[in-house]
């Protein structure tokens, strides 16, 4: 059987780490996590954020692993969020040439997540795209299935508006959008009618999506999105952060899980599963107080099991 | 749009309360949550098993059970696990008329677990449809896709072993089997295979999944099997259940996010979310100790949520 490619990002150092309440991640530690993700395969990395430290106190050292990672890994596709300018040229001032701005779909989410207007977001978007036109500037879009305040009718499922909405983006350069699912709305027959559309509609478009497991759908319509055709998918590392607002849910779909079920069924992942599983579990025990919602990490051992 | 038909087969009432530890599950509260299954449209019930109580002791008033459910539930599809004819004696001779009987495809397996060859169960089998030939007997096939003891290849990816497993109880009148993962083992394509391969070989067969959400594949696996044409899939209500060897794992995938995604996606299930979400909710309030899998029943609130 022929192996089917597929591609995995893994933004666990951006979105797990920035969600660890308490004691800061020490920089040593967010590295060695870095470098055995990349030893265990992973090839396309999200591995901070350039925000204030007021926001997120534990990517407060954004520069100093960006010294480190593009020292180190100049092989491999490593990029950074920026939520405005100001991050962007922080990292451009590093050496690093791939950032991703964010914007919710939801006006109400993009308002209260960051306080901007659609308008304010895209101006946003466009002053880095013309500040930095050598550099990648990707974007997130949240709550792209979903928003917590306005549900997930209308323009939810409606391809039109989504296609829209990210014309003018693709008019200022857009190379790859990440359709993010914040709350965990999405279900597979969405996901598949969305991209599908906006396929047919920027077929040049690079896509991608970053599903959560709130309601236990997280692998589910990650499969659906390779089987439709995207160009790569989001995980982190255990699982670790996701909605930090939504206590006891689980959140972020985990690599390691990801892996096992895409490698079984044939997919050349270029990820090793035990590796990958063995820096999650070293993960879990170096920052016990995140928030892990992997699978794999809490098997103990493989035991016999009556009907 | 058209809805498309799935047949849910609820097995919280035996899969489910089997596993509860600590304190007996009074019989009137077995009653009610089965009261409010079958309320919030449940028409497909395992609600018992007919076992020795020193065996299960949850179950020791399957007797009961099985009276009140039938008097009260003329028109609902009731069925009880039975290990041996003297389970399918206790259950025929209090009216019912549809049985299943568990055989573990790992040789080994059905050793450790019923302590019976390949041999001895098929016999037990023949001997419950020789002696109640008006009773349906179906059968459970345990570590349809893979076993702790003998892992997952060879004959757990071949349709050929499977299909000439199950030749016997075909010719003796098997009408339904359900292949069960039981300790998670499955993915995504082998079940896709395997299902297709079984559906060409007894086109009359009815086939059911009973999937575990052991490696967080429980939904994944069953929207493959549904999409595949499984005539029905099982699950539990607040995915009580599943695995008791295996600590922290989680086990059986929750019916309410089945419905969910479900619904969602534009199936005719015929259950309403919301009532069985609020019997998931009473059921976890009312037995605190029980291993619980699902996801909506973890979600506190539905609350914004950054980036």
């Amino acid at each position: 059987m022929m192996k089917k490619n597929v591609t995995l990002v893994e933004v666990g150092p951006r979105d797990g780490f920035q969600s660890v309440k308490g004691d800061f991640i020490p920089t040593e530690l967010k590295i060695s996590i870095i470098d055995q993700l990349i030893d265990a395969g992973v090839r396309h990395l999200e591995y901070t954020s350039f925000v204030s430290p007021k926001a997120i106190p534990q990517l407060a050292d954004a520069s100093a692993v960006t010294e480190h990672v593009l020292s180190i890994y100049p092989d491999i596709d490593l990029f950074a969020l920026v939520p405005n300018l100001r991050g962007a040229s922080n990292a451009y001032s590093l050496g690093l040439r791939k950032v991703v701005n964010v914007v919710s779909f939801s006006a109400s989410h993009n308002k209260a997540n960051i306080n901007r207007t659609h308008e304010q977001s895209l101006a946003a978007y466009r002053e880095i795209r013309d500040t930095y036109p050598d550099m990648e500037a990707d974007l997130d879009l949240a709550t792209a299935f979903g928003c917590p305040f306005e549900g997930k009718e209308g323009k939810y499922r409606d391809p039109d508006s989504l296609i829209e909405f990210l014309e003018p983006y693709c008019d200022s350069g857009l190379k790859t959008v990440t359709l993010c699912d914040t709350v965990g709305l999405a279900d597979p027959e969405q996901v598949r009618t969305l991209i599908k559309a906006l396929r047919r509609a920027y077929p040049e478009l690079g896509l991608e999506v970053h599903i959560h497991d709130t309601r236990g759908l997280g692998m589910v319509i990650t499969l659906a999105a390779i089987e439709c055709g995207v160009d790569a998918v989001q995980s982190t590392l255990g699982g670790l952060g996701g909605c930090p607002f939504a206590p006891g849910a689980s959140g972020n779909l985990s690599t390691e899980d990801m892996v096992w079920m895409l490698n079984e069924m044939g997919f050349e992942t270029g990820i090793s599963f035990q590796k990958i599983l063995a820096a999650a579990k070293f993960q879990m025990q170096t920052i016990p107080t995140g928030n892990y919602s992997g699978h794999h990490i809490t098997i103990e051992k493989e035991t016999p099991c009556c009907f």
